[in-house]
C-alpha cells in the first residue's frame, strides 16, 4: 500500500459512511481502475464491495479484477451470491476461471447455476485445462469473423463489440465450422476503409503464428515475442480457434517463470503461492527435497576425506585450503553453468556448438585459474610461510578452476541432450560434483608435489626422531 | 537455422540466380515477416539484400527488421549507401537507434547526411540518453493528436497514419506545445463512431500511467506490467510526450533483465553481447571480478581453520566433515536470500515484513536444520562410527542451518534497506559469511562436546602413552 492510498483512505470511509454517491462515482471513474484499486487497498472486502456499488458494471468489473487476488477471493465468499455471479459473467473468461480456480468447491457449486448457460459452459471447458499450459492461461472472448464478410461490416461488427472484448485490435477469420482461415488487424482494416467492399478473405494475413491448446506457457511467450504480436491465437488439434493468449498474460507468464526459474536454480522446488502465503510445511518440503538431495552430494566428500585422513593427519596445513579451493571450483562452475544456460534459453547456443563452448571455457579456466593461483600463492605463502604450500594451492588453483569451466558449461549441453531441463538440474549438480573433485585434486596435486620434493621424507624423518 | 529453412536455402538461392522476380517478390510477401526473415537465415549478406530488393519499401524495413542484428550490420555495412540510407529512413525510430549503435562511426557519419533532416534530427536526439532508461527504448513514430479534434476527423487522421505507425491502439492527445494532456484508445473511438461530433478533450482518459525518459528500462517494464498496457508514453521533465515504449520492447527488456540477474546471481557482469560473441578478455574480467571478491572472502575459512590447527590435528575425525557442514549452510542460505530477493521483486515482501520473515526462518531454519541432522547423525556414524562425531555433526547442522536461513533472509533486506539491489549483492555474500560461520561454529560445537564428553582428556591420555 502506497502511503498515498493510506493518506486518502479516512476520507473514502467518510464517503461510505454518509453515501456520498457523487464523490464515490466520481472516485470510481476519475482515475484508471488499476490506480482505483490500489487506492481501495485498505478498505475490508465488504467496505470496497459497497464503494463498488457506484461503479456502473463494467467500470466494477474493471476496477475488481486489479484487486489483489486475496481480496477478490474475500469478496466472493462474503458477498451475496446473486451479486457475485453477475459479477462473475462479466469478468474477462481467463480472469474468472484463476479466481474459481482459487475459491471452495462448494461456493463454485453455488455460483455456476446461477450463471448464463454459455459463461458456465465456458468456465467448465477452461477449468478442464491442466496449470502452465495455453489453455490454461488463453481468453474465449475473440472477435471472430466469417471470412466473408466485407469491410464495411466488419467494422459495424467490431464497433459493436468493442466495448465487450478484451482485445479489438486482431480479427480472427474463421470458416463456418470456427476453422481459422487468418487474421486481420483494425489497423489493415482502417487502411481499408476506402475500399469498403473489400472481403476479409482478401484482406487477411493467412501465414500466421498460432499455438496449440495444449502447448506450454512458455513457448507461448517465446512466439509472442518472437513476432511482437499483441495476441496469439489458441487453436486445438484441428487448427479450431479456441481463445487467444494477450501481450498482459504474457508479461504475467514471463515473470512468473523468471521466478519459478531462479527458485529453481537455488534449489527450491517453485511456489504456487508468494513466499509470505506458503504455508511452513510446503515450504520445508519444496526446499527440504533439494536440500537432502545436495546434502547426500556433499556425503561423498567427506568419503573422500576419510580416504585421505593420514595425510591430512601427516601434514596438518593441508586442511586450512581445503573450502578455499572447493569455493574457486564450485564458484568457477556455477558461473559457466549459468552462462551456458542462459545463452540456450535465448538461443545463442546451440548444441552443436559444443567444440566452440568447450574451447572458450578452456581458455576461460586457463585465464582466470591462473589468475586465482597468483593471488592463492600469495596468501598461502602469508598464512602458512613455506613454498611447498603456496606451490600446491596454486597447481591445485588452476585444476580447480579449469575443471569447474569445464563441467559447469558441458553438463547443461548434457542435460538439453538427454531433453531434461538445463536450469533445473546443472547448479546443484555442477556444485556437487565439482565438490567432491576439487578435494581429489587438491589431494592428489599435494601429494605428488610433497613427494616430488623430498617433503614426505623430511616430515618421515622428524616423526622418527 | 531451422532444418526447414535450410532445405529451402537451394531453392531460393536458384530463384536469385535465375532472377525469378515472380517468385521472389511472393516469397517476400507470403509469410509473416519474421518467418521470412527465418527462411533467409542461410543467405550471405549480399544475398539477403538482393532478395529484399523484389518487395515493396514496407515489408523491405519490416523483414529487415527481424534478421539477426549481427546480418543487419554486415548488410549496412556492405552495401550501397545510398540504399542503406533509405533503409534507415523506413526503420521503425527505436531499431535504427539500436542498429547505428552497433555500427562504426565512420559508417554512421556518411551515412546521416544522406537521411532527411528530420530523421537525423531524431536519431541524435535518441542516441544521446544512456543505456538501460527509457529514452533509450523509446520510439518517437506517434500518433499526436490535439485535444480539440473531433471523434470524426480522429479516425480519418488514425487513419490516413496507419500505415506509417509503429502502434496506432492508442492516440495520443497533446495541447499546442506538446504537453501530454490524455489519452484515447481506438477502441473508445470505434465506441464513439456513433457520436463523430465529440471532442477527444472529452472523450480521452486523464488519468494515465507514464514514465519519465531517464527512468530506468526495469521501472517502465513494471508499470507497463501493472496496468496491462499495450504501450506507455515518455514523457520529460515538463510532461512533453517524446515518445512512446510498445509492449514487444517491454518484453524483450525483460528477457533482457532476467538474463542479467541470472548472471548477476552466479557472480558475472552482465555481457553487452551474447555469450558466443563476448570476446574472450572481456568475459575473463567481468568473471574474474566476482571470483576474485569470492575468492578473497573465501580466504577467510583459511584463517579460521589455522586458528584451529591444533585441534584437527588431534581429532582427525573432524576434517572429514568440514566441506559437509560448510555445503549445507551455504545452500540453505542461498534458498533463503532467492526467495527473499524474488519475493521483494514482486513486491509479495515488504521491508516492514521482516520480523514475520525472521519467524518464518527461524521455524524453517529448525525444521531444516533437524531433518538434516538426523541424516547427517546417520551418514556420520557409517562414517566413523563414533557417537561423539555423529552428535557432533548432528548439532552443528542444526545451528549451522539456522544460521543459513537467518543470514541469507536477512541479507537482502539489509542490502534493500541501504538503497543497494538484493539480487546483486546478496548471494556472494550470504555464501561468504556462511562459509566462515558454518567453520567457527563446526569447531566450537566439537570442542565444547569433546570437553562435555570427557573425549579430550581420553585422547591425552592416549597421546601421553
Amino acid at each position: 500500500m502506497t502511503i498515498f492510498s493510506m493518506l486518502y483512505l479516512p476520507e473514502l470511509r467518510e464517503m461510505l459512511a454518509e453515501s456520498d454517491s457523487d464523490g464515490l462515482r466520481e472516485f470510481c471513474t476519475a482515475l484508471h481502475p488499476a490506480r482505483t484499486a490500489e487506492f481501495m487497498e485498505g478498505l475490508t472486502a465488504a467496505e470496497a464491495w459497497q464503494v463498488l456499488q457506484y461503479a456502473d458494471p463494467d467500470t466494477r468489473e474493471e476496477i475488481f479484477s486489479y484487486f489483489e487476488p486475496d481480496k477478490q477471493l474475500e469478496i466472493l465468499q462474503t458477498q451475496d451470491r446473486t451479486e457475485m455471479a453477475e459479477l462473475v459473467a462479466e469478468l474477462a473468461s481467463d480472469d474468472r476461471v484463476d479466481l474459481l480456480h482459487e475459491a471452495d468447491d462448494g461456493l463454485v457449486a453455488e455460483l455456476l447455476p446461477l450463471l448464463p448457460a454459455e459463461d458456465r459452459r465456458d468456465i467448465l471447458r477452461l477449468k478442464s485445462y491442466p496449470e502452465g499450459v495455453a489453455g490454461a492461461v488463453m481468453t474465449s472472448d475473440i472477435a471472430k469473423l466469417d471470412e466473408e464478410l466485407q469491410v464495411r461490416e466488419a467494422l459495424n461488427e467490431l464497433t459493436r463489440q468493442a466495448e465487450e472484448l478484451e482485445t479489438i485490435y486482431y480479427l480472427y477469420v474463421v470458416d463456418e465450422s470456427d476453422h481459422l482461415r487468418g487474421v486481420v488487424s483494425t489497423r489493415q482494416l482502417l487502411s481499408a476503409i476506402s475500399r469498403p467492399e473489400t472481403r476479409l478473405r482478401e484482406l487477411m494475413e493467412s501465414d500466421l503464428a498460432v499455438v496449440n491448446v495444449m502447448d506450454d506457457q512458455e513457448e507461448v511467450a517465446r512466439k509472442v515475442a518472437k513476432f511482437d504480436l499483441l495476441a496469439i491465437p489458441v487453436v486445438d488439434d484441428e487448427f479450431r480457434l479456441l481463445g487467444i493468449i494477450t501481450h498482459d498474460d504474457v508479461i504475467d507468464v514471463m515473470r512468473e517463470e523468471a521466478t519459478e526459474d531462479a527458485h529453481l536454480i537455488a534449489g527450491v522446488q517453485p511456489l504456487d503461492e508468494s513466499y509470505l502465503k506458503t504455508p511452513l510445511l510446503t515450504l520445508s518440503r519444496k526446499r527440504g527435497m533439494w536440500l537432502t538431495i545436495l546434502f547426500i552430494t556433499a556425503l561423498f566428500t567427506a568419503f573422500a576425506l576419510q580416504h585421505y585422513e593420514e595425510d591430512t593427519q601427516k601434514f596438518a596445513w593441508l586442511v586450512m585450503f581445503i573450502p578455499l579451493v572447493i569455493s574457486a571450483g564450485g564458484n568457477t562452475g556455477t558461473q559457466s553453468a549459468t552462462l551456458v544456460i542462459t545463452a540456450l534459453a535465448r538461443g545463442d547456443v546451440k548444441l552443436n556448438d559444443w567444440a566452440r563452448v568447450i574451447r572458450r571455457e578452456l581458455v576461460m579456466g586457463l585465464l582466470l585459474g591462473g589468475f586465482l593461483a597468483m593471488i592463492g600463492f600469495a596468501a598461502a605463502m602469508v598464512l602458512n610461510r613455506r613454498l611447498i604450500s603456496a606451490t600446491v594451492v596454486a597447481s591445485t588453483l588452476v585444476l580447480v578452476v579449469l575443471a569447474g569451466t569445464l563441467i559447469g558449461s558441458m553438463l547443461p549441453l548434457v542435460f538439453r541432450r538427454l531433453g531434461l531441463d538445463p536450469a533445473l538440474m546443472s547448479n546443484p549438480f555442477v556444485t556437487g560434483i565439482i565438490d567432491i573433485m576439487g578435494i581429489v585434486i587438491y589431494m592428489n596435486v599435494a601429494m605428488a608435489l610433497i613427494v616430488l620434493t623430498g617433503e614426505a621424507a623430511a616430515v618421515d624423518a622428524m616423526n622418527a626422531d
